[in-house]
């Protein structure tokens, strides 16, 4: 279902739609078949005010991680989608909110990152998410082109 | 301290001698000092017989988990040792002993290995277990000596 009156801009950047339908994809029952997509993947936004009130000890909960991974997963399809290559994600997470992610492409490791505040996990807006993990595809992108042999492996 | 009687053979194998001293690295307050090496290592060896009597069912307990991270610790610490690049493991267990490990030079995936039944990791002798140690080392090299430019990253 979409949003009928105004609707977020940027819930239509490819990337946060590739977003949505990962988060939809889950949903066996249909238990949120009636929600708009700006409520389905509303917990990615954060707002600066919000950011500073989440507190970064301990280990960040279970739903904090399973958006950090959903986020990759959407990356990684993103990155089949643009290049026609299969990206498979690997995540790490060691403690307290510290972990390495990494998405690799044959023999290639196209996207390397270290994650840190993983409790506050986020973005400001619709659009920010949809640059976040344009940026991320691009990346890739030019990994690949640099070193296709590598990538087709 | 090294065995004084009829050290086993296999001990002194580079890459043993490698996954020795990863173990020995965290015995930091000397608990293990008098333990002959074929101790320290010694769970590492899974008879065919002790195999068959370890049941696959539910999670890997977390000593098996931390054996198997160990091996592929001082797989990258024996790949740096051979080709003087450093090579970084990351681990992912889903559930039930299945998993995947990767090992990585600069941007170059030099081991991507499926894992399953965890549970019963282990080797049948010390010259088995530096077998497949070495045998994962040659495999990254030759990842490495095919592409050097993108294991330089």
């Amino acid at each position: 279902m979409t949003d009928t009156i105004a609707r977020p801009a940027g819930l239509d950047a490819p990337f946060v739609k590739t977003l949505i339908s990962v988060w939809r994809a889950e949903d066996a029952y249909g238990v949120w078949e009636k929600l708009p997509d700006s409520k389905v993947i509303g917990e990615f936004i954060v707002t600066k005010a919000q950011r500073r009130e989440i507190p970064i000890i301990g280990d960040p909960d279970p739903d904090v991680m399973n958006r950090v991974e959903k986020f990759y997963v959407a990356v990684g399809l993103d990155i089949e989608r643009v290049t026609g290559r299969m990206a498979s994600p690997m995540m790490k997470m060691s403690h307290e909110g510290f972990g390495r992610v990494i998405l690799t492409v044959g023999r290639l490791v196209v996207i390397s990152k270290s994650l840190r505040d993983v409790h506050r996990f986020g973005f400001e807006s619709f659009e920010k998410l949809a640059e976040a993990g344009e940026k991320l595809v691009d990346e890739a992108k030019k990994w690949i082109d640099a070193y296709p042999a590598v990538a087709d492996i």
